[in-house]
């Protein structure tokens, strides 16, 4: 029984036929199609071709091959967002594997744009993600939250993007990171002669020209958007935090794990590292989180139907999921016994993939469901169910997040325990 | 007896008719062929049209009015640079002797860029002409060392820039600051949250276009070029330095004293002060100290005979000014008595008008050295005289600066005494 709209059913027709004439276009057409940068994502017809876009960026597809040396190497179960391709693509994630492998260190670094108050499942995923990562290899972890640039893109005061920031910080605290092993900061409150120094050498080796063509920008823009990106190129080197990596770290290895649409900032960043005698960093790169609608809506913040938020209530979510989640499934009860659902559009299916860790559990539900045994609903219920649990669990850990907690997250301070 | 050579000779009669053809050129063409901002001064022809200049960027000139109501409020002999047109040019210095007038407050800010080992007598200028105004009205003065400009400018690296901002501090500390009264920074080591929020700021409020067009920039150039012109903007604002001014002085006005290649940054500055709640900051500007060559020439540090540097002996000096200084007299003993000098294009008199503080004896030698009782080498005698006093009195007062002095200069600080 499926509880889709008819303006879903509406955008599902749209994304096939969009589907079918992909095929029939020209390359250099279709690139136009789809842009894919840090603050436009969008795709004709809907659906982001990934594989497309690996190959226009330049960057590498992460195989079962290298998922499994992930795992030989931690002694670990790949991550649920790994063994299930949400993160899909890297750039050399192997020199950081060879590294690790020969004993060397590395640390992570990733961050957030604080434009909202709260934050919905997807921008929860890289620190998800991250979290795994540092607690399997042991490796210190710099969080960057670029409130200047909400400044410079959304208009909003420094005060109030400092304030984002704080709140955003709270959020990323109850993630569970290890204090002994990360540093939060906000660019406007860290701003300081270590990070300045990179951010000017780096500046120093990029024309106005590339900073237009690789973002996007036009002479109309604001001046803010011509010099964010060395500021969020800048702490891919360590030498921006001298407190944490000084000594024999001075030149250590970042790995950073992102979303695929802030690649042009690290190919930036990677073009000029060895200029400056600093290792590239390596990257490892996630899809877009699906929002409620389907894989061509947008979660939104202006639409608080289009995601789940870490603050909606039980209540919400159930709503939420029975009413605005895309469904695959036949509008009537006989169409779906006998056809079964479509998995490839159908939301519920594609949630449950990335946060319902059982194996066996997932497979039966694909199984059941795309052969017409199980309905829509009994699909919803259970991730209801699972959402419930990962967002009643955040919501207890972000409750026990203190100021006293983020000030600590946030000082200025040697790790003390970054390697072990 | 002349002393200047066949060159010398040559250029004084391409001046002249530079001078003569400019009259007869449209207003258009005149414009292209004078070329002034902060990185190129160049004028066809080599003299700089200062009236047309004024008008261009739209800046007021500082007549004698002016200079009568700047004595009258300080109770003090206006300072030589003023009263000989040195400092020629202003935007609404008015409003700050208003200010001063009905006993409210203003601080002064200047700056250097540091792209040399040690300073001639041009780069002097601003920092002497700082010190009187400090020494009159009793105001709190910052002065910002652009070690960061010259890093994305000159190529210079981080450290060896650093190094220079540092060794130009003692010259400028030797000109007499009161350190009670006087913050000196430079970029690099100041940069900082309240610092940084001013520059993000202002660039929120200006275009890429706007930078590329004041600025003369190109899309070819390297990134910090772009994000420079806040950075000097910013001291302009007294929420920059929240050590210095904090409560009742949060919207203190600014008055920046700095020759007038300087004027396009505050342009902007000024156009976008308003928007930010801040007063716009008033200039005092000067022409161009001329060359050891004569006005067409250039002070440049790759020729160390353009100029007399504060590191010269007195053999250096006697040397420079004998050998180089371009003169107005004539080529003969007879052709000098009889003919006298050209005082419009004479090196010497030029020098002395702005360092010979004696009023009186400026008009005998002008007279004297005019109708041809006085000689090039007396002139020029009486020059190394008055050099050689600047420069030994700098000298012994530079050697007195240790770099304990240094660090309490630019040590970020209350200025105890800023206003009495």
């Amino acid at each position: 029984m499926a509880s889709t709209t008819t303006a879903g059913e509406t955008l599902a027709v749209a994304v096939a036929a969009a589907e079918q004439q992909k095929g029939e276009e020209e390359e250099e057409e279709e690139e136009e199609e789809q842009v894919i940068n840090p603050w436009e994502v969008s795709a004709k017809g809907g659906k982001i071709d990934y594989d497309k876009l690996v190959d226009k960026f330049g960057c590498q597809r992460l195989d079962q091959t290298l998922i499994d040396r992930f795992e030989r190497l931690t002694g670990r179960r790949a991550h649920v967002f790994l063994r299930r391709g949400l993160f899909f693509a890297h750039r050399d994630l192997t020199d950081i594997l060879d590294a690790y492998e020969k004993g060397d260190k590395f640390y992570l670094y990733t961050g957030r744009g604080p434009s909202s108050e709260s934050l919905h499942l997807g921008h929860l995923v890289p620190f998800m993600f991250t979290k795994y990562l540092q607690d399997v290899f042991k490796v210190p972890l710099v969080i960057q939250l670029t409130d200047d640039e909400k400044c410079m893109w959304k208009g909003l005061s420094v005060q109030e993007s400092e304030r984002l920031a704080r709140q955003n910080a709270k959020d990323i605290i109850a993630c569970g990171f290890d204090i002994e092993r990360t540093f939060i900061f906000a660019d406007f409150s860290y701003m300081s002669p270590p990070i300045y120094k990179n951010i000017v050498r780096i500046a120093n080796c990029v024309t106005g020209n590339k900073i237009v063509g690789i973002f996007g920008l036009t002479l109309e823009d604001y001046g803010g958007k011509f010099f964010f990106p060395y500021i969020q190129a800048a702490p891919s080197f360590p030498s921006t935090f001298p407190h944490i990596f000084s000594g024999k770290y001075s030149n250590l290895r970042c790995l950073i794990p992102c979303a695929i649409d802030q690649d042009p900032y690290f190919r930036m960043t990677r073009d000029v590292a060895p200029r400056l005698g600093y290792h590239k960093p390596s990257l490892i790169e996630s899809k877009f989180f699906p929002a409620l609608q389907g894989e061509s809506g947008k979660m939104s913040a202006s639409d608080p139907n289009s995601a789940i938020y870490v603050t909606d209530s039980l209540k919400d979510i159930k709503n939420k999921v029975n009413k605005y989640a895309f469904s695959g499934g036949q509008d009537t009860l006989e169409k779906q016994r006998k056809y079964g659902a479509n998995l490839e559009v159908d939301v519920p299916v594609k949630y449950l993939n990335f946060f319902l860790d059982d194996d066996v559990e997932l497979s039966s539900i694909r199984e059941e469901y795309g052969s017409g045994a199980m309905l829509t609903g009994e699909v919803k219920g259970r991730l209801i169910e699972v959402l419930s649990e990962i967002v009643e669990r955040h919501q207890r850990a972000r409750a026990a997040v203190t100021e006293e907690m983020v000030d600590a997250f946030m000082a200025v301070r040697p790790l003390p325990r970054m390697f072990h």
